[in-house]
């Protein structure tokens, strides 16, 4: 019943700490060191060696250490077991944070008031109220519907759009499908996007897509923040966007490449803020808590929670 | 029954026209140029002259265009009539925007990352969440409870407190008093200061408060931030404090002298986060409409909202 570490670019130390904490009487390897591979039941994988989970016979439940299995589903060699992804409310509550801060920040121009700080400068703007401002979240799913939640307690005029119509009630005005992404987008002055990357949602932020957003907007134009995956994202139409006033801002935690090379443009743009893939940081100790605790009931016969569709691709 | 303007420092043009769209009907002077001061009946004021609402033999109701009234205050002729402050829910909604962003830019080290980005420089620093993260807001009233609700709904550990308990009940622990403010201080990380300048509390924000702050904050030492007053804030022991340690960070939108002159430190410290009095401009349109509706109510025989207490001074 050994529970198996396998990531790539990072070490997985302080995330192995906090798993035995929260099952100290499991066996836990850390790839490439597998112990006996046949003692494997569970791995905790983030972008795992291709080949390494399928060579492992008594392998059960795969786990991803992150909100999105594009890094797993990636693998052709990835066996066709039961994939989990991380739905934790503390994982949730920081992603709210942080669109609720980049949307604030936008809508209150904060660089602006950042610049003139730098320049000694005292100079008062108006600014709309977060009620006359139409948020759209792009990618309707837990995360998604939590930062519509607190974005809608603040003010804002919020809906949503998912790939497919949603199944139970959201509170929300919810537009679906390619049919829904017009009217959708039309009535978007501030799109969030928190997609998956799928083969669908590849490059999918690019100039046609923000070209079909509101002209109408009360903040002057239309602001993209993205926390969703970096190749979503065509990083040379958000910059010539902003530069033509296609959008007027953005926020990017993601990147097609990551960390963002010194040399791209988007940095140098005070109307896009950067942050470096720090928006929904997993706690491993709430997380490690999540993993046990779906271990623990899988091996008392009760279903997995948060099953990836493979089809889907989410 | 005639509506006068009377302001000092900028023009109430854009007033006027907004106040003519909420009250048609409605004679409005613009002082100096007062016309007949005995067909005055109800005067809007932010800054008067001293003695000028003393010069008005029918005068019946005085409004303040803001929030607070030591603009008013100051005066000793002011006559002994019924002083009404704005409460207007656009403006509460501006303010807690306000507050909401700058406590999150202080939860998720915004400043940082904004430097981060100034120097092309990827790097991910571990935070608290939210719920790590205790608030205290000084100045318990419409405000201030306001903030409290959207802070709590993101998850900050919410208090308040206030010269004297509350009659009803906020929905939040609220310490009172000389007596409760050291237990209040001593749980707050973020300090959110909305209280109105009196005699007793000018200067309140100095270093002896400072030192009451929690020390065993998650943010790593605790945070000012003031929408209130300048004058409740002593500037050069902010200066030291955040020098110091003893506040990791500041927001503030209010200064002893407004414009901040260009020679202030507090300009020259990326902890400290400055905006030019701009938390929670009122809206003309929505202000307009709530001192018209008062006008009518009033002289359909209804009480006056939101009196000033001149004993209290707010």
């Amino acid at each position: 019943m050994t529970v198996l570490f396998a990531v790539a670019g990072w070490s997985p130390e302080h995330w192995v700490a906090a798993y035995r904490e929260a099952d100290p009487e499991r066996a836990v390897v850390v790839a490439p060191e597998l112990g006996d591979p046949a003692a494997i039941r569970y791995a905790l994988a983030w972008k795992p060696p291709a080949g390494l989970l399928a060579g492992l016979p008594n392998l059960e439940v795969i786990f991803s250490l992150g909100a999105g299995v594009d890094h797993l589903l990636g693998d052709p060699t990835l066996p066709d077991l039961p994939l989990v992804r991380i739905v934790d409310p503390d994982l949730t509550r920081r992603m709210t944070d942080w669109v609720v801060l980049q949307a604030l920040m936008h809508l209150r121009a904060q660089r602006t008031y950042d610049r003139q700080q730098r320049e000694r400068r005292w100079a008062q703007h108006p600014y709309p109220t977060a009620t006359d401002v139409r948020v759209g979240i792009m990618g309707f799913g837990v995360l998604g519907r939590a930062a519509a939640r607190t974005l809608a307690a603040i003010g804002f005029d919020v809906a949503g759009w998912s790939r497919t119509p949603p199944a139970d009630a959201t509170g929300f005005p919810v537009f679906s499908g390619e049919a829904g992404l017009g009217d959708f987008l039309g009535r978007t002055d501030i799109l969030v996007v928190l997609l998956p990357l799928t083969p669908e949602t590849r490059g999918i932020l690019g100039r046609p897509l923000f070209e079909r957003l509101a002209r109408d907007c009360a903040l002057g134009g239309p602001v993209l923040i993205n926390a969703g995956r970096g190749g979503l994202q065509v990083e040379a139409d958000i910059v010539a966007a902003i530069g033509d006033g296609t959008l007027i801002g953005a926020s990017l935690d993601v990147f097609a490449t990551e960390p963002l090379p010194e040399t791209s443009p988007l940095w140098a743009d005070e109307r896009v803020i950067i942050t470096p893939h720090i928006a929904a940081e997993s706690d491993p100790r709430a997380l490690s808590r999540y993993v046990a605790g779906q271990i623990a009931a899988h091996e008392r016969g009760e279903p997995l929670q948060n099953l990836v569709d493979r089809a889907r691709g989410y």
